[in-house]
């Protein structure tokens, strides 16, 4: 840590703030330049830097440690890989998760499998606890749907990917889901983390409306230190002051979380936009920009949807949208089974 | 819910329409206008506006029902009071909580309780479980915080009122706790919510850092129709582009909410602004606009704290402060005990 | 205009809202639903709906006018193709601008510029007048920057395209510039976009920082109402909560104004990240969701530039990113020159 | 300047980043920590951080130099008092502003002013020159309408305040108006803010809608540096997400810049919710939080205003505010007359 003092700064202030640094702790060695002085706080405790920013004649406190390491390019230099029913995240390749909004019924998820088989899906993703923002819209069928996406994608070889939303559901979903799905809304629900953090299924973390890279690696970081490295994220828009679209959808989140960090990150242009013919160009652009990988809705009659049927594609859309992307994928050095 | 089609709309993109809204349930009424077309759908149904605007020829589509209803003055005209030891919040009352972040030892909460009592503070706040950003952060000390704090308000006669992040913790939470605390993470933890709807005793629910006025009534809506509507609402800032602040402080939320819901808000300076020498004039702003009441950060002694010391008064700093707002408070017609 | 009043209206409130609609110049219509009443304010007349919001009863109005004609598709459902020194923007074209963000030296600019002929550069950027935060800061040298852009564009048989902050350095531009290019600051300089609309040259408008999509549009209406349809769009990133890049660029506008408009919009990935490792990724993206070319900024030797060094590709950078995006391209049905 | 290396440095990159330094002019002094090596750049030169940040090696580039030097506090420790007609702006005093927000005609203004002399208004604005977002709303009646000003200013021994949009208008406005307002959307017109600094009347800068603290002040500082420290800085909301009122009045704002400068700091609470029922509110909690003045849109009939009528107060309104704030100012220790 650093503790810049302002130009004025008399000798008791830098006495002060000396005296504060090694009360927490630290070693405090003072540098005097031309205009400043510099005071740093050597040692590796934790602090919040405010504490300092307050004192007399202090301009501007500056931390030098980042907060998370586990899901650092300094801790692991080369990509994780997360691999599932034969899909690769990460490195170079980009793994597809496709399937509906909201389980309804066994038809609708399996019309839609079938559909989306035709197309090489091999991770059938489907919400049974639907988060909602009023309580009197459509919250999920709860276990069942998790029953009915188990059997389909076991008819259709597929693995499967589903939110939960709280930790008295971890033991449940254990048993019929493949992929741990955390939503935006839970990206900060620490002790769901933690929990998962136990499991032995990847997860996909999604980042929160409101959350900075930063927050989302510290997020992933809970996970990872409880020993789960299996994580996926997953940039699904942010909230700014374009209410046109949905989200705003932050793909230059891929090239710095990839820089970063070493876990891969994939996109939801459906949440990311809203509205199903901006999810088309919003997928290509995501490949092209180097994702691992897109999470994405289809219905098989999304007019009848129950749940963001709007934001869902046709699958015959999926299909034309699966084979631009296998194209464009080799140019940027990525692979797309 | 309003479909307005674009001033080229067919005859065919019409009928569509109208098919479309038969098809969900509602009636459908045409009126043509001299420039457009609207179509009206009567009914009470919920449904999804997106899946009108992706129709052919549609420019628009009109919500005209909320989706929140208990909270709204259409429900109720009059102001919710919620009433705690004494203390009333909504109204012309403006109640005040205080107490340290985050609670760390007995004799840490007693010193600044008892400093509080000399400023006739009835409700005591303090964090026994912490959500942090970074997993290697302070994060409470859980249980035995609780008992602290339980101890320390009997002690001097006060009520207390501390976050709880997990429905796992709600039996435990009962028996300590006079206030249950929603913190601006939970917002939309709408499980969490549901389960707080069936308890009987007051919930803050603060807003999301990025929540509308809208969701954070909605939010407020799932424990209203679970049967509690001891609901206290929290404005606590928003994230923006400006960091100088930890957050944006959004005053303005105050005269609109008690415009449209009659449910009581206060304001929390401390995490609205993270900085100890804007709580002050950002706790009177709030006091003279409107507000049903503040929740304070005080530590007795914030240079030692081991969580957010930086927002945290002095005790004494709180007493200049809450003489000056029973000053102000008359003004606009507002009591503080 | 809608007039949506709320369940409890009174005939009184109803009433007074008629004679409000009606004093205003419109006809007013009244449809009662089973819930809420709706008046509708027939008329092409501009108002305020926020004049009719504070009427008592009234829950919402809605505006069923946009407030731009021209640059809708609407107006023209064709694509506008602007066409400079043989490059088109629009339609299935994409055209490619490059060049330093500031002029420095003649040197500095032709060994841009012959660098940039080798990847088929026909359009030269380059600023004379920079727009700079600090008053400190370079700030471009002034019109002996245009005569440097024009001679060395006149040498490699490029066009040249500059920013104009100021409505009285029209004149002068005139005489350089092939291209007009109008900044994010100067978005809303309604007499500068005025004062555009009546010269017969393209003019490159770009986004303000937190301008919405519509703003955009307005502004391009000024200009457009003044005579010149030669607009290209620029997306150049918005203001959001995220500061790890400089800007956040918002792709989606690409497929969403598309939509909307028949102008030709581009990106500008130097701006939109403010980091030269990131414009490679984010222009490949812009290209894969369908925008009508890029505007991007190279130098000969950015660790030298006077001015945004940092966002600056290396020309070789620059031509390898020519190559990828001339095969990403036809992909989505677009062609680069 | 201080480049932060990360643990993993090599020596050659550290060798590379003195040189860089060195090359800028610049001297280097490398410290090395217990993880990480810092190099201070010592030296009194612009240069831009993101130059060094993409060097290899290095974690992070920490600015030690505020780039505003003449409206901090370190420049000048007491507050700049701006007086005009016998109202001040700054240290213990809070000056106010009224008027319409658009001249319309003699009558409208004079009836204005009229109203508001009772209330003991010396400074009158109004707008002549209107930037409007569609190029089809009314743009007020430029030349006239200061004529308009300022014959009804003289009549009611007031002075005038009025908002100049293009650097053309200097001279004329020289003519008419004791106040020149810059508005949120000229915030960095930079041209604009030279040109006034070399004028002798006081400047009333708005924040632009999506700038910082640091940016307005940095925009202070174009004014300043021509001369000119007659400047009085005025928070009118930001844009955000929450779209409820027209824009989120920031107030925390004032207790921050009134830290960090010496300048007089104003509120608009009219643009900065954009809804008269909420004008009165926010003034009083702009007054409780330490502003030195309001500026406020009032309107003798705002019903028939042709701007901008939804947020005018009516003359009993701001009667009623100004009572209402004079009681407030004193517990803050700040005078109104």
């Amino acid at each position: 840590m650093l503790v810049v003092m302002n130009a004025n700064a008399t000798e008791q202030e830098i006495a002060k703030v000396v005296q504060s640094i090694e009360a927490k702790g630290f070693e405090a060695r003072i540098s005097k330049g031309e205009i400043k002085t510099v005071i740093s706080a050597i040692g590796s405790k934790q602090t919040d830097k405010r504490d300092f920013e307050l004192l007399p004649g202090v301009t501007e406190v500056i931390q030098l440690t980042t907060n998370y390491k586990l899901t650092t390019r300094s801790f692991q230099s080369t990509d994780t890989i997360v691999e599932v029913n034969g899909i690769k995240f990460g490195d170079k390749y980009a793994g597809l998760i496709a399937g509906p909004c909201a389980v309804e019924t066994y038809e609708q998820v399996d019309s839609t499998a079938e559909a989306l088989e035709k197309s090489n899906v091999k991770i059938l993703r489907g919400g049974a606890f639907k988060p909602r923002t009023s309580p009197y819209a459509f919250q999920g069928i709860g276990e069942d749907g998790l029953k009915i996406l188990r059997s389909v994608a076991d008819n259709h070889k597929m693995a499967v990917a589903s939110e939960i939303i709280d930790i008295s559901q971890i033991e449940m979903f254990e048993k019929y889901v493949d992929i741990f799905q955390v939503g935006a809304r839970n990206m900060q629900n620490f002790n769901l983390l933690k929990c998962l953090g136990t499991t032995h299924k990847p997860i996909i973390l999604k980042r929160g409306m409101s959350s900075t890279y930063e927050e989302l690696l510290m997020s992933a970081e809970y996970i990872m230190a409880g020993g789960n490295s299996q994580i996926i994220l997953c940039e699904r828009g942010i909230r700014t002051f374009e209410t046109y679209t949905r989200n705003t959808l932050d793909l230059a989140a891929i090239p710095v979380i990839k820089k970063i960090s070493h876990l891969p990150i994939i996109v939801d242009p459906s949440h990311g936009t809203g509205l199903r013919d901006k999810v088309e160009p919003m997928s290509k652009a995501a490949i092209a920009c180097g994702c691992d990988g897109l999470i994405i809705e289809v219905h098989s009659n999304p007019d009848c949807a129950l749940c963001d049927g709007a934001q869902s594609l046709y699958p015959e859309q999926y299909h034309k949208l699966y084979t631009d992307i296998k194209s464009i994928a080799p140019i940027i050095g990525k692979e797309i089974l």
